[in-house]
């Protein structure tokens, strides 16, 4: 029996698609857009399943915001993130599973805290969530902060779980800033800027100034991705940055360098991903980038308008990250956790990185926001004595003479445009959130912005890539079982 | 004498420079990427300076978010923009020089206004800005509306001059969304909707919903683009959408139609656009998009961080135009002007576009922000019937049979992905907004969005175009009276 072409069908028709079953018959089974941790992952998890995956990156090297690099001293910094916390157990799964080990924070000593030209020291630490002691401010000015966390955990327990819904009491607290709930729920300096700056310090917030982030995003941050369970709780020997590529590793020649895809087409039979140097044919793709470069790319056909809206609505925090190492970790010769918080010019948030099997002392600091946008107007040497004089005020004059700077400018990095990473402004979870995680035909969805749990943290990123993968692996199976 | 390199130059770089003089003596002197209005009002400028331009579209055609078509009965309708105002200036000028003639808005009679399940008609009109009579609410509603009125022109009032500078008073208003003020200042839910309906409405404001829009954003575009100065007040013959061929038809070849420009770079000596079809060298650029999509171009050297990270925070504002066609304009028998506002399930304004010289009865209607979102999921039949209906409720059942229904959905518009405009969520403005007119080396920017007066509107996008065209014939007149 020969199969005849269905009324209707032209012969130009018929060879389109016999073309197209040939090529499908050669392509990849998932091509994979972006090769920060979420797309190695995904990649990662299909390769094993035994599927073939391609994985197309724009930049140079692998790992995106994961990423460090080795000091002449043999140390290694992390320029991207660096932390992990012990219920973050999909991150901790893969770093024990390629034998990274990891140690402690350090923490010995008190922590430093700067506001409005007081200076103390405390056993305790506050980054939204306050635990050991209490800084040495007025009982007011900490009851008045503890007040207003006491509101504000209470608004985020009061959640549902999953994603943030619109439902009337999403939709009002998506229709206001975090700027404007602190506003209304702080009475003094230091209980407005204990806020504040837990907007421009906590991950999944941008991290942003308080009046740019929905008062919903925060509220929602708190309860997925909690201060209160310590991620911030350990280091990874010899560096975060070193796990790219030990999954490129396994993965090989699947990684393509240097090859930023600029169009996604698809089809009902499959997708093809286009960068300046080709075409790649394939069945499914990831596309594993923060959802305002998943805006960058052009799709055809083009992408449902909510998709499409919610990409151009998210943004990149506005963050650089300093490295600054020293001959030894000098401020615990006064006692101090090498822990810094405070309104400072510059740096509000400093913390000691030093690995313990090396000798260097090694802080790692944050500008942030506005405070990075004046900043990033300076000159190099103008930068470089800003931040320094506000590690000075930390921990002492020590911190004037560093072995080695490195500024990590984000913001201005090709290819990722801000740290830690997208967050939402008023109106968009309740508005457009549900296009966020929804695959659009053959195009799946991943990084770490779209994690249900640790959005914002490498946590989320393994999350939503083996997430990913998994919904692309149920696919392929489904299309395997159906008659040809 | 002869010329020689300077110490430092090895034998590589001479060439690449002296490659470079002999690229830029046969370049352009300024490329311009889009052919929306701002675009080729620039393109315009330039060549009747006697300077070469190229312009690149991505789309198959010009004009941008200024694109009608033309009925089976021989009317003009336009997709997008429409409406012109006295205050108007630029625009009006243009009009006048292709002789394109213009008529008032229709208004003979009264206004609808549906407000929960009331129905009420009168002689006047609101849009923020009232005028003539009050509609039929009653005296308190009108009374919280009006209280809430004064107060915000006052706020407009006390605005400085120019673009939204970031001192205190800016960045408090900056740092709160619309929704949160209308919530504070009004006490009726009829109060509260005149408001939000507001922020659906005016073209500055994206259009979107209020709690996606910065307080300051709404206030700053009261002062620059006043409803009260009647921006809606005529409509062109034939339609705006043959403006954009008409200026083509002066640029000719020069405009290249289907070329989406990928990449630009610059040097010290020029700029190099690049689009799938080849590379295109230039003295100057000027990017006369959206800033939302000038964001999707890939820059090298990478931009400074504040102005990607503005493109990166501004969207385009959710809005479908439906224009839908009668045998003749039936409300005017039963005394409608065929202006109607209300909270609708889907229109909440529409407006009657019927050219005088012509038989039919035509009328504009907006879907808007999450009234949008909505629709979009429906199917074709039942967006058509949704609208239909409404139609009816203002005008009555002779709205249910058109002669012709048009859905213009910007969002889902390649290219385009929204309309009215880009505009601003919380904390842009006075964190990013200085960015956002500020050249980037050889690059300048243009488009309705960065207007300084009548942003969001065909006026601003001409004003824009200008500004560009006459900043970058400034340039190139300084460097021709530089020694070579």
């Amino acid at each position: 029996m020969t199969r005849t072409p269905r009324p209707g069908l032209n012969a130009t028709e018929v060879c389109r698609r016999y073309i197209e079953v040939i090529r499908m018959s050669t392509s990849t089974e998932c091509l994979i857009v972006g090769a920060g941790l979420s797309g190695l992952v995904a990649a990662r998890q299909l390769l094993r399943a035994g599927r073939s995956v391609q994985v197309f990156e724009a930049r140079s090297r692998p790992g995106g915001r994961m990423h460090g690099r080795r000091l002449d001293s043999g140390a290694w910094i992390d320029l991207g993130g660096q932390w992990v916390g012990p219920s973050q157990d999909r991150i901790l799964a893969l770093l024990d599973e390629y034998q990274v080990a990891r140690f402690p924070s350090p923490a010995h000593g008190s922590t430093v805290l700067l506001f409005e030209g007081r200076r103390c020291e405390f056993r305790g630490f506050f980054q939204g969530f306050p635990e050991g002691e209490a800084p040495g401010v007025t009982a007011e000015e900490w009851q008045d902060a503890m007040t207003a966390w006491a509101r504000f955990t209470a608004l985020s327990s009061a959640l549902e779980p999953g994603y943030p819904q619109p439902h009337p009491r999403n939709v009002e607290l998506d229709s206001r800033t975090f700027a404007d709930w602190i506003n209304e729920n702080t009475q003094t300096p230091f209980g407005h800027w204990y806020f504040s700056y837990m907007a421009r310090a906590v991950g999944v917030l941008g991290p942003a100034e308080p009046g740019q982030i929905s008062l919903l995003h925060v509220v929602y941050g708190q309860r997925v991705a909690p201060q209160a369970e310590h991620p911030e709780a350990d280091l990874i020997h010899e560096g975060a940055g070193q796990i790219p590529h030990l999954i490129c590793a396994e993965l090989g020649h699947r990684v393509h360098l240097g090859q930023p895809v600029q169009r996604i087409e698809q089809t009902d039979e499959g997708v093809t991903v286009e960068t300046a140097q080709g075409r790649h044919p394939g069945r499914y793709a990831i596309v594993a980038l923060p959802p305002p470069w998943a805006g960058r790319i052009t799709f055809e056909p083009t992408l449902p308008a909510a998709r499409d809206q919610v990409q151009q609505r998210m943004s990149m925090g506005t963050c650089a990250k300093i490295m600054v190492a020293y001959g030894r970790p000098f401020w615990r010769d006064r006692g101090l956790a090498g822990l810094g918080i405070g309104n400072q010019p510059w740096i509000e948030l400093c913390a000691d990185c030093s690995d313990p099997h090396r000798s260097q002392g090694i802080l790692a600091g944050f500008i942030v926001g506005d405070r990075y946008q004046r900043w990033a107007r300076l000159k190099s040497a103008a930068r470089r004595d800003a931040v320094l004089a506000d590690l000075a005020a930390y921990f002492g004059a020590e911190a004037l003479i560093p072995e080695s700077y490195d500024e990590a400018d984000w913001p201005h990095e090709p290819w990722v445009g801000g740290a830690f990473s997208a967050y939402m402004p008023p109106g968009v979870w309740t508005s457009y959130g549900a296009a966020l995680t929804q695959p659009v035909g053959r195009i799946h969805w991943a990084g770490t912005e779209i994690a249900a749990r640790w959005p914002g943290f490498f946590d989320g990123a393994v999350r939503s890539g083996e997430a990913a993968a998994t919904e692309v692996l149920r696919r392929i199976e489904s299309d395997l079982r159906r008659p040809p």
